[in-house]
């Protein structure tokens, strides 16, 4: 048999050059994917998770079926500093509802607020934060809340950048977003905000429509009006969707468990517990706030995005950590 | 100017010629979609609907984002006579279970049940047959529940027909469901099942996926346990999905108010009334049980399928209503 050494070496060759390019080329795609994520380990880890379980006869495959992602909202899409936008919200609903309500100026905890002025920042508890949502977000129908809730994400803005809050979004998780639904994976929001304020605007946004958006709910009742049949927002909370309610809210809104989740604090410990705790692939990230300069720097401040207990599983649970300031190329669509 | 009546002639017989193919065409496509469906008003009824609302630039367009259907499942969707198979699964359960619960061969509600005897109907109360499912359907956790489900659904048997209570599904309903699918609608069930229950099976059954089922939810907890975290039912009704109770599923679930919805019972009536009564194309239907030979003839039962309010409100709101014996070809999947 003849043997042709410089045959074997062309063909090697060749194959070395075609995996290179190979790779290369995966390498490009992610960078195409993601443009503005860093070229460090959690984009690495996310595009070789995606690839793997949508690889079809691979180990991992995932039907599409399967193919569920859930993301919290504050501190993981948009920024939650110096307060959660829909406390914003409710501040600027009471001070617009103040003049009919002049009982609000003597009445605590809503006095505070009216003695700290527009513009200043007041540190209120979670029971005060209880009863100025329910002044502010019930009494009325949903249309009527809606109808709310649409003007103020039109024209509020976010004090330290004067953007609006719908543009304080991160660019990298709209990318992500779109990544994984454009490998069919449905994507829904499991936040501890109020469902009926986020569905206003979360698909313009995020592209998630109002039935893949799980969050804190309040009663309601259907009543007959003259004008026809309403539903009223009641000041009675139904259900929390926080810590360990997110499981519980994606039991009972998604019905099935989520492969990925994406958080940023305690509040999304369960959440990620309960996605990964399972047999398959599996994958948990956490947003780390790194940047004081393009962002903030923070995981354990007194009010919100407090990241510890969370934090200090995501080794053992093999949950990514993402740190804004290295991961991140970019935060904001608009800029930093 | 000269005048060319034949070369007028000439056209309009074709014009009357092309439009006649075209008429024709449309309901050679309706009969294509919905086959199962006799050439009566409720089919033109429904094809009509959704060409108008689906026909790009036309008056009634919506797009794809606003296209919710909705659809109530026992009665509507699958056979509920002689009882509801959740009642039925409800009590085979019971007997599985009583070896381990001597007790309850003495204690009302339990008690009438096995003295029944396994193949006799016994008449239950709701406040019954809220403990019956309490009892059978909570104390364990969430992935345990489905498994029972599942075993249940692929092996129980309806007591007529010696089916399979997956093959008790109106195959005209599946065919609008497909239908109106491939119109880029999504499909909703708002049923007052119990939601994980339904969801078990859905998507294979009906092409539901559990995120797109609502229905009656039990309280659960989280909790970890040795093996990892687990979802526990709690034995407390958290919502009850039905009457003024489905407006409230659909805001809560859904978060947009549907632009079609279909129901059998007055169970339903506000759903049509909620989807109905707004601006813009609206559609509801009634499916009236009125085939005593291939399937049952009832509207106004001691228990399951009354449907009286709904039947009186439906000409007044436009409402379609469909006589299973007139309107439907063929009825299940399997035969009559």
């Amino acid at each position: 048999m003849k043997h042709h050494p410089s045959h074997g070496s062309l063909r090697s060759g060749r194959l070395v050059l075609f995996l290179a390019g190979f790779l290369w080329g995966l390498h490009a795609l992610a960078a195409e994917a993601l443009p503005s994520w860093n070229d460090t380990a959690p984009r690495r880890a996310l595009t070789d998770f995606v690839d793997r379980v949508t690889r079809e006869g691979g180990a991992d495959y995932l039907p599409p079926s399967a193919r569920v992602a859930v993301f919290d909202n504050d501190g993981t899409l948009w920024c939650e500093q110096p307060m959660y936008p829909q406390v914003a919200f409710a501040v600027d609903r009471l001070r617009a509802l103040a003049p009919q309500h002049p009982e609000w100026r003597r009445q605590a905890p809503f006095k505070k607020l009216f003695e700290a002025g527009p513009d200043r920042l007041v540190s209120v508890s979670n029971a005060d934060l209880i009863e100025i949502i329910k002044v502010t977000h019930t009494g009325m129908t949903t249309e009527e809340f809606a109808a709310v809730v649409r003007d103020w994400i039109a024209t509020a803005r976010h004090p330290r950048t004067g953007r609006l809050y719908t543009e304080m979004v991160y660019q990298p998780m709209l990318e992500l977003l779109a990544h994984l639904r454009s490998r069919q994976f449905r994507t829904f929001i499991v936040s501890g905000g109020g469902v009926e304020f986020m569905r206003v605007w979360a698909d313009r946004v995020y592209g998630v429509p109002p039935d893949q958006v799980v969050g804190t709910t309040f009663k309601n009742r259907y009543e007959m009006r003259d004008g026809g049949p309403v539903i009223l927002r009641l000041p009675e909370i139904e259900f929390v969707d926080d810590g360990p309610g997110k499981p519980l809210g994606i039991q009972k809104f998604i019905g099935q468990r989520p492969v990925m989740a994406f958080g940023n604090s305690d509040g999304d410990l369960q959440m990620l517990q309960w996605t990964t705790a399972a047999a398959g692939p599996r994958f948990g990230l956490l947003v780390h706030h790194t940047d004081s300069v393009r962002e903030y720097a923070y995981d354990d401040p007194s009010s919100v995005g407090q990241l510890n207990a969370a934090l200090k599983a995501a080794p053992g649970a093999g949950w990514t950590v993402v740190s804004m300031k290295e991961d991140w190329a970019r935060i904001f669509p608009w800029a930093p």
